[in-house]
């Protein structure tokens, strides 16, 4: 197929995760012959402008995937999980954002710098997943340091962005730091969050499991190890959202088979696919969510081995949530797609 | 001596610690004869009122210590490194609030319900350390688990208040957060934190070391071994400044000799002294720093046993730093060193 006659699909285009897809397909010049915005019947009919042009929402419920060669899903999980078959089955690749078939075993959980090589033929049931936003940067910055020192266990703490819930996340951020700021009484419990965030850091995302780890710590550990190919890999997290609108940091403390080298995890690091090394250099010398110079690169800072244990070693990542996590991610899963011509 | 006849002197009384410290007082009921409010040349001659009292603040570089029994320093490194000796040596009890004495041998570092035996003797330079506010609810939490189950090794990343660099601190969280909200132009780099905190988290805290780690992270670790008496404890940490007001967030990954179990883990914490365990109840489940129910508890949630490695588990801890990393701890060392007769 000629890259220019790609018919692509927005699942999700009036979220977070859709509307940066749409600004990157700008960005990156993304050549497409087609492009239909889907989205639930609630948001049906609004109108968007992408790449100078207008489009109509259309509404999932009625749409038809048949004429679709790529299909991007970013509408939350029970979305995929009653459409994206249908989607593929019709003919679509789909690349699906959400948690829905990561740890399934036909499905290719795909991060391109680290196994873009699964891409090299078209998945059987024609989904290839997206990892969670908070796995994506541990894996991009951990892999060609597994690669020198084998790495045996990781231990993220993890400082997420309102945008992870979405733009009403990111609302109810600012209109509760305005309350509180103003002394307006703020409501103690609240829609996106399970208590109010402004000024606040709370320790919970997504569902509780029975382990007493959220299902956001649970996909890190999980999709951590099925992304490195290494099932053996202690993996184990603490998710934690903070009052920053966009944006999620990391503290990852990781342990190797051989003893590490400061110096050269920054010549790794700094000679990795589109990451970025703060290592001291610039006004602060480390990253910063609020602060981030390149929204498309991997920030890592605060690189450190453990003086006691030279087997451990400490990062900093931020990354931009709604890119590197979400959006330019799957960009790059298509990108990819459509040179091995999997279209 | 009886305890009426306590004569107190404050240095850093027009500090957040020193005001946390003189609201103490009074909620604590603290019997003293006589109370000195002592500051820097810039704050002497303004009047506080303690206890119902009207209080002049007094220059610190007049000040006579030869008449007082008990010495609260919370007026930074610089103050105690160049007075508290000299405060100690004219007979004063020094309860030193800054790392200037932490790490000497001959200096007592006391968190009273861990390591309150140390209280028994008058030391014998006459000052008595108050640990940093990160690492005081690390070993609150961590001392009867490591009687229990012997750790061996803590992994932590902290979620530091705003307050944690003063009043000031505070208010340069409030006032950015209000430019940032009316989109004013904030100054990117600014006096407190090493770039602006509001709507961002800086992982930074205090002076950078040689290492790579910062000063902040270093005190954690050495602390942490002294006060539970283990040279040998595997200890390392990343220190993060969050957008919060008052109260610094833990989440504290562990490893014990002993395999672990969650339900006596969680009974542990609850026998533990002035802990309050949330496993579940209340409105979110687990605390956060804006909504803490009881500032004079450690407060420990997210209780979780790693599920593939059983000798590894997590905590999320949440203290009020100015009281129980500060003010609090410094007042029950003096309660103990009033109740043991030291004075």
């Amino acid at each position: 197929m000629s890259r220019s006659a790609l018919r692509i699909a927005v699942v999700g285009a009036t979220g977070a995760v859709g509307e940066t897809l749409l600004a990157l397909f700008s960005e990156r010049q993304l050549a497409f012959d087609a492009l239909s915005l889907v989205a639930s019947a609630r948001s049906a009919g609004r109108t968007i402008v992408a790449r100078g042009e207008t489009y109509q929402v259309e509404a999932l419920e009625r749409f038809d995937f048949s004429g679709i060669d790529l299909a991007f899903f970013s509408a939350g999980s029970a979305v995929s999980l009653q459409w994206a078959r249908a989607a593929a089955k019709q003919g679509a690749l789909v690349i699906d954002n959400t948690s829905a078939f990561r740890m399934d075993p036909r499905t290719p959980l795909v991060v391109p710098q680290v196994n873009g090589d699964l891409l090299r033929r078209r998945p059987e049931d024609g989904i290839v997943a997206n990892p969670n936003c908070a796995t994506i940067p541990v894996v991009r910055a951990l892999a060609p340091l597994d690669r020198r020192y084998g790495v045996r266990k990781i231990v993220v703490s993890t400082y997420q962005a309102a945008s992870g819930a979405g733009l009403t996340g990111m609302e109810e951020l600012r209109s509760g730091a305005r309350a509180s700021l103003s002394e307006e009484r703020v409501e103690p419990s609240s829609g996106r969050f399970k208590v109010p965030l402004a000024f606040n850091v709370v320790p919970s995302i997504d569902v509780m499991q029975g382990s007493g780890f959220t299902l956001e710590e649970q996909k890190i550990v999980q999709e951590s190890r099925k992304i490195l190919g290494r099932d053996d890999l202690l993996v184990s997290a603490t998710a934690v959202r903070v009052p920053v609108f966009n944006g999620h940091s990391e503290a990852v403390y990781f342990e190797c088979e051989a003893p590490l080298d400061r110096a050269e995890i920054v010549e790794i690091l700094r000679g990795a696919p589109e990451i970025v090394v703060h290592d001291g250099e610039g006004a602060a010398g480390f990253p910063t969510p609020r602060f981030l110079p390149d929204p498309d690169r991997v920030h890592v800072g605060r690189i450190r081995v453990v003086p006691d244990n030279p087997h451990a070693g400490w990062l900093w990542l931020v990354t931009d949530n709604l890119r590197i996590g979400a959006a330019l991610n799957a960009l790059q899963i298509a990108e990819m797609a459509i040179a091995h011509d999997l279209l």
